[in-house]
């Protein structure tokens, strides 16, 4: 296995993490995927960040089986995991308790776009789950923490200042999940959204998981994430009805940056 | 005596609280106990952390009484020694008037477990004392802030978004304290807590008092509390209405890093 | 072309930028103008600061045709020109997402004179574009951006703490500025600014453009404008209805800097 | 004369408010008397930080006129040199924009003592003046704005919550600030204040003076008030109708660090 480069790529975004302010003791942690063999590379669970080096990443398959290390894998293992089976375009996933946006998490409410900021990397609200149900919150809990997010963006609701709440849906893989739209009786179903258009889901109660083509990438969008959550906090305190931008903003912003268009930056 | 190790600890969870931002000049202090000794090691009162050594911490009885050291112990000491009595199940006590935490406790309201940060850490709400009534504020008031505390785990309330207001205990070992649940004919009763699963206590209109097993812990429990005191405060502005976590997710992330079945972490 | 030393005055200006905390990775840009050549010296786009030297700065004519250097210009850069030609007092301009700034421009409102502060620096509110109707974001988005500055400095509402409406000028250069006062019968008129005395301008939904004699001088506006900003936040969060500073007191502390009569700083 | 020691310790204290993050730029000023000599050491206007040595400091009597120095003083050195003969028993003023202190002077609120960290250093609410009436916005201006610090202590509001109006005083040196007054057909009054007791003043729409007995003193006051308004910001933002603390514990706190009896710190 040649997977050298990606350990080095994920130790550097682990420490890009903690360089930006993102992490708190040994919280927060980074993985990425080699898509050719099918391998997840993460970092080992409640390691100080001074001591960490590319030796030290857990290798393990796509389902979370390890086949390289001696360390325990991050805790949040199963999430990470279960993003790359259902996200087949991402390339790494960084979870964190940043604190601005785990607090809109444990608030149960998504992000609006509510400025420019926003828009250049996220295109549309930046979902919140709903609370996972008790009959979720077992074994498989991790597991259920990245079912979750996947039901976010299978069908969101198109809200971003209420909490919310995307609807189980019937072809997932666990039954526990249907329980979350129980109280509903006719649930609503809202546009798939693309994972890389909008690389970032708020995990209600919890924290964020954001993820990216690539390692880089993936810590990159958890700190504009931060900025954005610090941002729209202050917006919502200083005028609770601000609005969010207008589709042709968002739309403006979103493909000066990302497409064959893009704009931005220098032709490398 | 050979405390010397506990001396060092001590000295170390000082200086940690002064690292990560949570005391201003003086403020603040930390102490450990030696059960065997039935010895207690405290920071001496209104000394630069800068000039801070080993040899400088006060060494007393579980009483309060110096049984080494020529410095004055910090004017707080009268609290430390009651809640190693009270609390035999503790190894060390931080006092900070950490930011945040301090806030809360200025508005007489306790902390909410919001999210899976407060969970790992503090099972359930952390309470907020009483106000001390004036009766208590008199020659015995660092001991009387002791009780306020231990009246918190005797018996809490368990509405955690409302000030906490214990009910004096008729067999705590001071009268005054019963003055202050005297304007309450049926003083509301509630299950007592276990001071090492919410190692945490807002005194109302001072600041928190936090404890663990050794110093280092609990100079880290002090750092986790203002960090969540931090969320929750953005949480609470964001959503007055935010809702505690389930007791299945409470559950689920402490004792994932407490108890026989933690998984958090390497096996050391 | 002798434009060396505000090539290294634009370059100084972007990493006071950087080092006063208001720009993240590659946000924001500073550019300058040469008068007498009707040259403008602009950061290139997307470049890591730690790599900027003054050789990079890319130089344009007023209308935004690079004349010299490689790189491509900042993407803000037909703002940045429209702003040298109908301000022609000023020498340059910055832009960033600096967060507070940013926060009240999302907000769609603009800052009010709350204090000296504010009065030692910006002559009256701070004001707040209106949204850019959808028809002004296409092609020529980053013109009608500096468009929607101009039309705030040509009428200005008076009242600073609802969100600024000026409304579309008859005399304006584009059509689709007109739709933006669509549905206001009567425009209100407000009297002109002096881009000097007020030199600052948020775009609702985006971020704030500042602008100065020099670019060092525009950069430390940039500054004053966030530290205001977080002042005026805290203030309207904690009193809603904080009331403006009298004009006299506006006269005093404005005078006091700028002017014939100005009385602060070492006559140098 | 021999004030070599004041000038540093002047600059010091000027320092030291740089240093803990009080001042942007050159906002800020310190002063230091020599009672004997009747002199005034301060700082010069508009020299930066970095570039100020104790030969800068300009001297000055006890009516602001210039004895020693080739750099014109501070801008506000009418309002130090007022409270020098006001307040026979303070031996330092130092004048910062800290944000949160500031909040509240722009907010015309004064700060109520929510808590101990308040009540260790201020017997009381911290009060904020009257808004200056025009009239005393000329040529005066800085010498009225120790005017209506002046008021604030000869007969204080005792309501802490709300903005203080203190009346003007018919004894007082200028006519102008009877003005202040004068919608209310009956001034209410209220006792003195010690000016050590309450070693701040917040001055509406501007921001606060700090004072103490020696240079270091009063630039630990205005570290200490930063402190405690950023928690009475957080405080009243949680809950508006938070309780001031009872005076018996208000007393027990100030008098701790305070007077004859005073506990804390080492007898040195």
């Amino acid at each position: 296995m040649l997977l050298q480069q990606l350990r080095e790529e994920v130790l550097e975004a682990n420490l890009e993490l903690v360089k930006r302010g993102l992490v708190l003791y040994t919280f927060g942690n980074a993985s990425g995927v080699d898509r050719v063999q099918g391998l997840v590379v993460i970092k080992p669970s409640g390691v100080d960040y001074d001591d960490l080096r590319p030796e030290h990443m857990v290798v393990t398959d796509l389902h979370g089986t390890v086949v390289e290390g001696t360390l325990r894998p991050s805790s949040d293992l199963d999430t990470h995991t279960l993003l790359y089976r259902e996200f087949p375009t991402i390339g790494a996933v960084v979870h964190t308790h940043s604190e601005y946006a785990t607090s809109f998490a444990q608030a149960g409410l998504s992000i609006p776009p509510l400025g420019t900021t926003h828009a250049d990397y996220f295109y549309g609200a930046i979902p919140c789950t709903d609370p996972l149900p008790d009959e979720a919150i077992g074994e498989r809990y991790v597991h259920e923490t990245g079912l979750a997010i996947v039901r976010c963006f299978r069908g969101q609701r198109s809200s971003p200042t209420v909490r919310s709440q995307a609807q189980g849906e019937a072809d997932m893989e666990t039954a526990s999940v249907i329980a979350a739209g129980g109280n509903s009786a006719r649930p609503e179903r809202a546009e798939p959204i693309d994972p890389l258009a909008i690389p970032a889901c708020l995990v209600a109660g919890h924290a964020p998981f954001v993820w990216g083509r690539t390692a880089k990438q993936a810590a990159h969008h958890a700190v504009v994430l931060e900025a954005v959550a610090r941002m729209a906090f202050r917006t919502l305190t200083l005028r609770a009805e601000a609005k969010e931008v207008s589709q042709a903003l968002l739309d403006r912003h979103y493909f000066r940056k990302h497409g064959s268009k893009a704009t931005y930056g220098q032709n490398t």
